[in-house]
């Protein structure tokens, strides 16, 4: 093995992962649906300081980003970050069809690793409440949600918004949606029936938040012991509110 | 007339307007889509801190908040500012159906006035980019676009999303929305056909942002005089990138 190709070898079993801040919304740029005609490939193009992600809707594309090529199937989502080199290096089949988008985060609002071999656990870790997360390429499970929030975004990006802050706001959702769709497929912690029912009163607590809530009505209404739920809520460190009420 | 009716009357002109922080997404503590049975009239809730927004889908329900009387008819939206005593006064037509959502805004993300005899110029000025307005009550114009984005939240509030804020964006799409529908009636002034086609050329140098752009490039694809174009963003303030490659 040469050098080039030890190289090759090891770019195989590295994945590009980017990191998304989610505590604000993104800034949407530009956005379309594309369809190719005959001989069709992707012109050439250098993403300065904008992120773009393609989500095939039928066909395939073949994509050269900077040295790498890549093969992109219908049902599958290339996440292409900033300050690459981008050219089709083969004709589409005529009709193949994407959404595209580009858009632009707040400043330090993407972060962009190469993890080398990584497992699903290590990428599950990146997930966070106010961080979405994206691999280069993946095929999404579901096709349907996505296509729903693609349409809306290209629906209002054509429409006069008092506030540009409409696409924006769907576009962040359709980050979150595909983050999501994602960490399902790599995520094979199965949900326990406590946590699906601790998860089910943490629900019941949040809809009763104007009311003083006392864990016995709260025991009550999911017809519990409250000593067991003062345990299981003191052990999870829950919201602030029930602890605080919870021995009168 | 005696003070109490004075009161009242003046009541009647005066127009209950909230503007809504939209810089970040507001924070969803639950929803639903409700249906009432038989002789049912909505129980008394008193709003801690949190706003309520409902749209409803068929029937009337009949609120009273705090002194005053509001019937709400298909196809309103009532939204209502929190620290106010809610109940309905009356029973509501069996089968009466609406979507409720429960969210709090960031810290001083909310303001709620009250304008005397306001005119829509007066309304149509609190719109901003980073800020939504919803009256108390009104019709909404068309109805499809809200309904889908309330479904959304639901099926989002109801699954188990690597991040909550997955249902914070839509419910922030779902003000943005009702607040657009709420602009389009009372904002009665036309787009012209030149505001639209400068929409359309900045719509097109932001599609094209990563290329060094020259003024004779843009004129070029819309077959303008430069000149023309110059003049037209020039006295328009645009973005800086156009104004400082124009005259190469």
């Amino acid at each position: 093995m040469n050098s080039s190709q030890f190289f090759t070898w090891e770019l195989k079993l590295m994945k590009t992962i980017t990191c998304f801040d989610i505590s604000e919304p993104v800034l949407h740029i530009s956005s379309g649906k594309f369809t190719a005609g005959k001989h069709w490939q992707h012109k050439h193009m250098y993403h300065n300081g904008n992120f773009e992600i393609i989500i095939m809707i039928k066909g395939t594309i073949y994509l050269q980003v900077d040295e790498t090529h890549y093969t992109v199937h219908e049902g599958e989502i290339f996440a292409l970050p900033p300050y690459h080199h981008l050219h089709g290096y083969k004709e589409s089949p005529e009709g193949t069809q994407y959404f595209w988008f580009h858009f632009f985060s707040k400043p330090n609002g993407l972060k962009t690793i190469e993890l080398k071999s990584p497992d699903d656990r290590q990428i599950e870790s990146l997930f966070r409440k106010d961080q979405a997360v994206l691999p280069l390429q993946y095929k999404l499970p579901t096709l349907d949600k996505v296509f729903i929030v693609a349409n809306q975004i290209l629906d209002v990006a054509k429409t006069h918004y008092f506030t540009s802050m409409a696409v924006d706001y769907l576009l962040t959702t359709l980050l979150i949606e595909l983050s999501q769709e994602y960490f399902e497929s790599i995520s094979n912690i199965p949900i326990s029936a406590e946590e699906a029912r601790i998860d089910e009163i943490k629900e019941w607590i949040r809809a009763n938040l104007s009311e003083k809530l006392k864990v016995s009505e709260v025991a009550d209404a999911f017809t519990l012991n409250p000593h067991y739920l003062v345990r299981k809520f003191s052990s999870r460190k829950p919201a602030k509110r029930l602890s605080s009420t919870s021995t009168n």
